[in-house]
């Protein structure tokens, strides 16, 4: 159950608007607690009121908090529009980010008495920052993740191709009660680990390999998201100090995130650190990114990021290096809680490099 | 590799455009090939141009066919606006359906020169009749399925939770070569299998349980879609006679289902045989949907569908019937392909009450 429903009310004012209808399924959730697949709410100055199907009739009277529950015979919109609700509204905002122009056609027909404001990032700064008890359910769904890492570690020699890995990830994860993965995992051996988004091949595990395992599952809404880089056998020389700059260049970022600073300054705290040893060019993306309700939520923490980062949200620290020269690669990533001066983070996973 | 943009450039005539701006990824892949995540297609009468981002350089050369493949540095719409491919474009149908308010507003800033042409299922009927080989790909897919099911049936047993054995489902599935579940599995025990989308629990099976099990994979892209309903133990009278109810309902739908009914006939077919056994008021849903490279494609299959079904079509059939008071559910769920005359069912599972 969740009633954020104030926190919505407080925005109309910016917007200068008489409601908010909300369409995106994970800010629908954050707003007032439903978690079925299919619903809109609609968030007055004092009033709400929240609409879904038939199949939903009983989920939603027994999750939606804040908002009158109505079930819709046909249609969504249809529905909502018969509502006498929308009799004192004039001026209502919509996720221009989610609503398609076909839907948007269809909301203006529907109720062409409103003047329709749309807006991009409606409330993304409001689930940005994460309450306590978020933050605790991303902790437990981190925890999920890194038992099932210490499980697969016995899983990793040399002969098991990377599907049986990635497959193994996600059967553990959900034996240990996640409702689904947060995204298919990533597993990538030796060059293919130089790849920053590969998808598990047929390819097995070689002595000398890095491995590169990247994954996380959804518990109770809201995600985890853990990389860790593990070697089998000897690794190179050139893969070993590629990890150990990794390393540090996570380290650093740790060491000083905090809210307040930009994107940009973050980035470039770990950035710096693999610059030092020649291998900046081969971190082809951001520092991070947030996570809640969606495992890839704003901020972004990158080197465009001007804004500052936002107290309570919930970060990924994610430095990488992809180098198919050397036929390698390497990301070391934990999930941290941005706080006035510090940050905490909600990783355990040790990260001196594991030899198997 | 796939090349189908004959296909679409047919169909720009029908449109009175000079291209096509394809961006549903199912879509794109469909038209040029692209398996990535992060791609926009644009199809013009004599050439066409796939942009997408350097995640995916080497991935998109090897992939798109037909097109000519652009790497966009920032973001796909800035590159494909300075691309001087537009200078003899007037009219640009996009899929209204698919783009964002947000981005209908960029693509209008980026090409004000262009008149954007708003359509929803641009290419959705051309999508729905398939190829052999396509054919032949949802036939492998829904095989591994089967294959997943005949090791699951071991599974069943009083004391297991549902969420273990939809945890078995999905690695099976992985095991199997799967690369994703086509949508959650859902394993709805006793009273459970009364929710037509159940998520699956902790509950464990019962003696006496009729459990729901539907469930499909990702395989080459395509899509596999099956329920079956088992027994624990003997059932109650009146879930034997629900199950035998569905299972002639589909029968008479699968004797007859071929291309050129539309889809209220065809449901009508399956839902005269439950109104005769007075269950019809429990079967909550559709017939059936299209399956393809996405597991629900163009056409449904239902009471308000007055358009004919389209030969080539893969489509489900997929009778079910919800008692809460009884406390049960069923729904058997094959695929079968719509021919010109008749259908043929690329599913081959047993549809006997089986009772473990």
């Amino acid at each position: 159950m969740a009633n954020r429903l104030p926190r919505v009310r407080e925005r109309l004012q910016d917007f200068d608007a008489d409601a908010a209808l909300l369409s995106a399924l994970p800010n629908v959730r954050w707003a007032c607690g439903f978690t079925g697949s299919n619903g809109l709410l609609l968030v007055g100055k004092s009033n709400a009121v929240f609409v879904t199907d038939g199949r939903y009739t009983e989920q939603a009277r027994q999750e939606v908090d804040g908002a009158e529950v109505v079930i819709a015979e046909n249609g969504l919109l249809t529905r909502l529009a018969d509502l006498d609700y929308f009799d004192d509204l004039r001026r209502v905002v919509f996720q221009a980010d989610h609503v398609t122009v076909a839907r948007f056609d269809q909301l203006k027909d529907h109720l062409s008495q409103i003047t329709w404001i749309p807006k991009t990032a409606a409330v993304t700064d409001l689930v940005a920052s994460k309450e306590e008890n978020e933050v605790e359910r991303i902790r437990h769904a981190q925890q999920v993740t890194e038992s099932v890492f210490d499980h697969i570690l016995e899983h990793l020699e040399p002969g098991v191709p990377e599907r049986d890995i990635a497959a193994e990830i996600t059967y553990q994860h959900l034996r240990r009660g996640a409702d689904k993965m947060s995204f298919d995992p990533i597993v990538a051996s030796g060059p293919n680990g130089a790849l920053p988004h590969a998808r598990p091949t047929d390819r097995t595990l070689q002595s000398g390999d890095l491995v590169v395992i990247d994954m996380g599952g959804i518990c109770d809404g809201y995600a985890s998201d853990m990389t860790r880089t593990v070697a089998i056998g000897s690794p190179s020389e050139a893969s070993k100090n590629g990890y150990q700059a990794v390393r540090e260049a996570q380290e650093r970022a740790l060491e000083v995130a905090r809210a307040g600073l930009t994107g940009k300054e973050l980035d470039a705290v770990a950035r710096d650190v693999l610059e030092k040893v020649g291998l900046d060019e081969y971190f082809s993306h951001g520092l991070g990114h947030g996570v809640g309700l969606e495992v890839h939520e704003w901020p972004r923490i990158s080197r465009t990021v001007d804004h500052e980062l936002p107290e309570g949200a919930c970060v990924t620290i994610e430095p990488g290096v992809y180098v198919p020269d050397d036929g390698y690669g390497v990301r070391i990533e934990d999930i941290v809680v941005l706080r006035e001066d510090t940050c905490e983070n909600l990783t355990r996973a040790p990260k001196e490099l594991q030899i198997l």
